[in-house]
């Protein structure tokens, strides 16, 4: 929702004729996804002071193209990459405003909740290292796969979190030399794990790692493991989330929910460095990052109508 | 080795000052392995008929790059693209002189052999599709992910490629959208697999073929499988692989070494229409299809002068 949401809150204050007591400003982070760069939320955690000029200047894709050319070939310039403390320290709360990603608010029947916390998440690169050789003609027994290691490491992954009431994934991988005919040299997989709290995080990706690395030991295979990024868990100040809550509630005939997420957000991030809040509109089919992603129209307004809610609540005290 | 030992062999023939009653040419078929387009022996294919020239124009690289398209761009004729029944009629017999790709010959002692056969050995696309979802909010009850999937069916092709004496790769995979943070709406992998009799291969193709479908239905993945190409058991043929052994054996203290191999080659497409016969140089690691590929000079020269042994036989009768 995002930027488009804003704007939307932004007229209804004025169709409301709010007079604001303080500034209002909209914010439209960099590549929140990571998609690109590997690094989720690169916009929120330079400004944050989160990631430093050096390790953003080192971001490259998977052509090689690092951020700041990719800045300067979009128009941008990159010397302004860095942190902003000054336009940091003039903010007096954030709120962010999201389409739930899973269904825990669809359970409760509302439009419309407030994020409690973001459960701590990272990312761990996998590199499994063995020989490339010809498929047709190396004999099994010859063989150092790391396709097998892989393999063997994704349904570890899988049993790791179930048994620990967590989510693990491998949506990503990237293999060398990547032909038909060829054992690969290189198998690379990306895992995502999330937790609702530190210690269970730990015991997924530490179960894994632990499995992979026996795997690859029967294999002959080389592995590296490499934490590529992590965020703790967030928990939102309390006494804004109150204060959303009072607002929110008081045109409501119930209490709005207050519910965690696995996703992690722009609004995380900051939230180490300044009050922050999240409202999340209602998903019916828990479907996210995916071209099937839904909501409601009328829970969209609703989202928008909370926002203004809660901006007109803080602005205008 | 290819068209490099070819001249070496013709300058030894020329050294020798060998009378050719016969014409002697070279020739280099483009994209044997099929890294590009996903089809093996491209060239001798069509040169063969064996490929159509409508099959030709629809093959596509990774980038949707089509192969007229390429060879435009690399400053080649498309419409060149067809078979050569008339050149192919002129050709008495065809010999292909090969770095060995497995270490048979090696275990013999021998620097150089005579192909009997090769396997037949076909690849097959396992396209699996799941449901795209974010990786951080979607309990792993409501996956559909194909990744597991995929894992398991790379495990099942191990078992089966074992237990049938065979072997079955897995070196090539496409992931969408392959973002760290999505579960992937679809994994498409690549199945090479080649036993030494059509019987054996089916058996395995089959097994793995069974145990993916088994998996994906209870995964919720719908699976689609593509053989994309099949090259049938070559036998070479005996009247000329006979004629090479007396060649090179009348000159060798004892029997050269006849051996079979699971790498395809352009000779075999050839051997279907014409006379065709494989020389081996001896590969002492076995290691193929690698920067790691290694054939000691002594016996790359073996194999040149074996080379020039059997034109000289051949063609100066």
């Amino acid at each position: 929702m995002g930027v488009v949401s804003a704007f939307a809150a932004l007229d209804e204050l004025r169709v409301r004729g709010a007079r604001l007591t303080k500034p209002l400003a909209i914010v439209n982070f960099g590549d929140e996804e990571g998609a690109r760069f590997g690094l989720a939320c690169v916009g929120s955690r330079l400004t944050a002071g989160q990631l430093t000029i050096e390790a953003a200047h080192r971001l490259r894709d998977g052509d090689g193209v690092t951020l700041p050319q990719a800045m300067e070939a979009a128009g941008y310039d990159p010397s302004a990459i860095g942190p902003d403390p000054e336009r940091l320290a003039r903010i007096g709360a954030f709120v962010e405003l999201h389409v739930e990603q899973g269904r825990a608010l669809d359970l409760t029947g509302d439009p419309v909740g407030i994020a409690s916390a973001i459960w701590p998440h990272g990312r761990w690169r996998f590199d499994f290292r063995g020989e490339a050789n010809h498929a047709g003609t190396t004999r099994l027994a010859d063989r150092r796969d790391p396709m097998l290691t892989y393999a063997e490491t994704v349904l570890a992954a899988r049993r790791e979190a179930e048994l620990a009431g967590a989510v693990a994934t491998f949506g990503k991988i990237s293999v060398e030399p990547n032909g038909v005919n060829a054992i690969p040299s290189l198998v690379r997989g990306w895992l995502d794990s999330r937790a609702a709290d530190q210690a269970t995080l730990d015991t997924v990706v530490t179960g894994v790692e632990r499995a992979a690395r026996e795997y690859a030991e029967r294999h002959g295979i080389d592995l590296d493991v490499v934490r590529e990024s992590f965020t703790p868990v967030v928990e939102f100040e309390d006494a804004l989330r109150d204060e959303l809550g009072a607002i929110l509630g008081g045109a409501a005939e119930r209490p709005v929910p207050v519910l965690g997420t696995g996703a992690g957000h722009d609004a995380g991030i900051l939230s180490a460095s300044i009050p922050t809040a999240m409202l999340f509109v209602r998903n019916p089919t828990g479907v996210s990052h995916s071209p099937a992603e839904y909501a409601a129209e009328d829970d969209c307004l609703a989202g928008v109508a909370a926002l203004a809610d809660v901006l007109e609540g803080l602005a205008c005290r």
